[in-house]
Parts: C-alpha cells; structure tokens; sequence
C-alpha cells in the first residue's frame, strides 16, 4: 500500500522546484517506461498495476485506484516510474545545434525533443525561460527520445555570443531557406509561441531565413514553432 | 442576463449531434472571432465581455462569471461566438488534395489546417471516422484558416477508388521522399495517430513514400502526424 508520505513525494514532482530538490522525475505508460529502462537513466522507483518481468527490485505493485492517486494523467496508464534527473553533460561545439527562445509549451518542447531525435541532433540548448524539459508532459510527449538528445538550460545570450557557427533565425523577411545554402555545422534558433524571437536574441542572429508561404494573400499569419521546426529541420537535412 | 436555456444551447454544441442537428460552432477569443468575422461565415450570436466596435446586432454583452459559464475553455477569452456551419462546398479536382484516414485528435487536424493554409492547399478530405473539423478545439487551433480550408468529410475508400491522381501515403518503407519527382496534382494520405494509414486504404496508395530518418538505430520510431504533414507538405511545394 501506498502511504500518504510516498503520494506527497510523487505528486509534487510536478512542480520543477521539487524536482530540482529532489533530483527525480517521473514517467508513466509502459511503452515511454520501457523505453527509459533500456537507456542510461536510474531507476529510482516503479509503480505498477501489472508486472514487468524484468526482476527490478525498486517495482512495488500498486492498484488502480492507488496508481491514479499518483498519476498526473486524466487516464492513467499501467505504470508510474521515477528515474534520477542525470547529471547535464558537457555540450559538443562542433556540431548542428538546436537553440529554443521562450518556448512555453510542454507539448512543443517534447515534438522539437522528438524531431531531434529523429533528425540526428544531438545538442538541444534552451534559455533558462524554456519550459524545463523534465515536465511530465514533455517528458509524456518525448516517447523516450529525451534519453537520445542532450538537453541543456543556459544563458542563451551569452551563448550565442560565444559560438563562432552561423547563427539561424526564422523571420518573415528572412531569405527564402529553399533556396539557401545551409550548412551541417552551425545554430537554429526557434522563438516563443506568440512572439517569436525575443529582441536581444535577434540581434544575434546572423542568417536570417524564412518558410516562403504559398496560400492566399490572407493566410494565416504564422506556423506554429513544432511545424515550423519540422520543415527546417527536413530543410537542414536534406541539404547534408 | 443569459438565461439557463440559451447556457444549454450553447454548451451542448461541444458534442457533434448538437452541431450537425442546430448548425452552429463556437468560436472563442477576439482573435479568432475577429479572423472569422472576415471572411464568408454568417455570425449567429456574439457574447463578450467587451466591445466590439462594429455595431452588430448579434452582439450581447456578457459578464466575466456568464462568459465562464458558456465557455470551453478554462481561462476564457473576453468573446464567444456562435457562426453557422456552412454547406459543403463541391471538392475540385484537378488540384493537389490533402486526405486524412482516421485522424482522431483535434490539436493534429487544427494543425494540419493550419498547414494546408500556409502551403495554398484548398482542398482537405476526411475520412467519415476523423475529428470534425468544427469542434471547438479543432476551431481554436486553426487560428482562421478554416475559413481558407475547404474541409471534406467523404467515404475515403470510395473517394480514392474514383480519383485519377497519383496517391501518395508515407511508410517507413516507402521511397525517400527528398529524392522523388513530386507533381503538382496528386492526392497526400496521412494516417492515424498511433496505427497509421488503415490496410484499406494502403492497399489504394499508388506512391509509397518516407521521410528519412538521420538519428541513432534506437531513434525514435515515428513522426507526429502534424510534424509529418509539416515536412511533406512542404517538400512537395518547393518542388512545384
């Protein structure tokens, strides 16, 4: 049985104070689960309504009514887990970098986590306002593609200020990245949901781009920053 | 004052018998109401908090308290807005259609409208099991393009049975969509989100294509629909 205490332990780890202090976070359904266990990542405890054949002392069974307790879903789903936040590692210079401005939205950051995935960038570097990437709704979102990507939180001014790689910003009066020439090293910065890039970080940007739009004159005004990051992503790639 | 009946005609249009039997959909927040006010949608009611500037007799000031009761979403949005569905239109033919087999999530299919908006594809077709294009989530994410969008919802199986187009459904499989001669008229099936395009409908795809994955081995396993849709719509456009 689970005791209050443990519920209370588990439950506030919605909160990014408390993951911070605590060091955990937390995953649910077997698949994302299944996919952590098989990384690098610790397992610190597992809560299951089913069994998980793999012998793991830290599984304690728990029922339905227990796991929705302490599942952040509307439907909970088999399992709750809690793996050890690790350690930031060191971030590669030389190589394609994704750099996120302000992005709110869990949903959003676990797609662009995704799309990294999928498209072989390893490096994912967000300013400090991003949304922080152990949310369980990104954490939701990422289908284990976290533990594939390197996620790190830094002053993205300073940051850019330091790289010596062309610097990629989208703006509607940025050149038309069909016809740009990209390279295979260098940064994409991708803006916040409703302002896009913040002032300070444009003025850092040192290639401005732009997805041409092919509809009416009254289209709609903006791409949201998933999609927009999905086409450039494709864009970059495909000129490699 | 609104009164208990008009709260219930407005709530129950959340369901879709309640849309298909009155004709109405909901439309909230001055951005969206304003976009549709634009375009060729006929205004039925307007409640909002403040005011509109445009002297239409429709209009009826709400309080705070009342707009919460009336709205879908939790922090509601100074304006709520009743529009008449309008009469399907006739479905061109000789243009390059988006269809969708089973696509069951609301934010997916906004995007996705959103997307056909950007790339200047008029013609969306629907399979009669994906979300309807008028329910209130689907209306929030399009942020008006579903006024520039001409949605469908049509027996897929028959729809491609009859066209003449080429047919084009991504599969892990498929050909490498960065190096395939894409035309300009052509049908671009996307399936559900988590089975993917139905056996019936494969069976009807004339051009299995796939978007290349660059990451590890264990990378992730596929795209979001919406993302997918993002990197295909756009391939096919810059080849135009």
């Amino acid at each position: 049985m689970l005791s209050k205490n443990q519920i209370k332990v588990i439950t506030r780890l919605k909160q990014k104070k408390y993951r911070v202090q605590d060091g955990f976070f937390v995953a649910e359904g077997l698949k994302v689960i299944k996919e952590l266990l098989d990384s690098h990542l610790e397992l610190h405890q597992l809560y299951t309504t089913v069994g998980f054949d793999r012998g793991l002392e830290q599984e304690q069974h728990v029922t339905e009514a227990e796991l929705k307790k302490i599942s952040f879903l509307t439907t909970p789903n088999k399992a709750l887990a809690l793996f050890k936040i690790p350690k930031a590692k060191a971030m590669a210079s030389n190589q394609f970098v994704v750099a996120l401005d302000n992005v709110r939205d869990p949903g959003n950051l676990g797609t662009i986590i995704r799309l990294c995935d999928w498209f072989g960038i390893e490096e994912l570097v967000c300013n400090l306002e991003t949304v922080d990437c152990y949310n369980p709704k990104v954490i939701q979102a990422t289908m284990g593609s976290i533990t594939r990507v390197n996620v790190s939180y830094v002053n993205l001014e300073s940051y850019l200020k330091e790289t010596r790689n062309p610097v990629f910003g989208a703006f509607m009066d940025g050149d038309n990245v069909y016809k740009t020439n990209l390279p295979s090293i260098g940064t994409l910065v991708l803006g916040n949901e409703a302002n896009g890039i913040s002032p300070e970080i444009e003025a850092l940007i040192t290639n401005r781009i732009a997805i041409p739009r092919f509809g009416a004159l009254q289209a709609t005004e903006s791409l949201n920053v998933a999609t927009a990051t999905a086409i450039l992503l494709s864009e970059f790639k495909r000129k490699m």
